[in-house]
């Protein structure tokens, strides 16, 4: 078996309004920061996991997204996944 | 002016207890899915900035995780660049 750590982001869709974004942009003119525009939040969720191989691994938090970690109506989600 | 989009994670530290990591971790096993271990979980934030170069977008991304995007006392962060 070999560990892997898998990286993952979960974001709100694009169509979706993302109200968290919208006001910490509004925030950044207040900083004095106008030239960050489009800031959207999400979720980055960082895991191991032991698995026969890569892709036994990719297919298992593949799964773990699908099933707990992402709403897929509202969020999608990338990870990368490497052996530590 | 060039737009970058900058990829930004911010997590809770290492010497920090993560207890939605630790709930989620739980989880994982009534899933099924018992070799997934050491969840963490934090905020990932994209957003667009306007600058001059990579140099100065850098800067003012950093400023931004500095003053609003992450708690130094209990949060790290990391970002990623590139010119879009």
């Amino acid at each position: 078996m070999t560990k892997f750590q898998a990286e993952i982001d979960v974001m709100p869709k694009k169509e979706i309004l993302d109200p968290q974004g919208k006001a910490v942009t509004g925030s950044m003119k207040n900083l004095g920061l106008p030239e960050i525009q489009n800031i959207r939040i999400g979720k980055h969720v960082s895991l191991e996991i032991e698995a026969e191989n890569e892709e036994v691994a990719r297919q298992k938090v593949d799964q773990a997204c699908k099933s707990l970690l992402a709403n897929l109506i509202m969020e999608s989600y990338t990870f990368t996944i490497e052996a530590v």
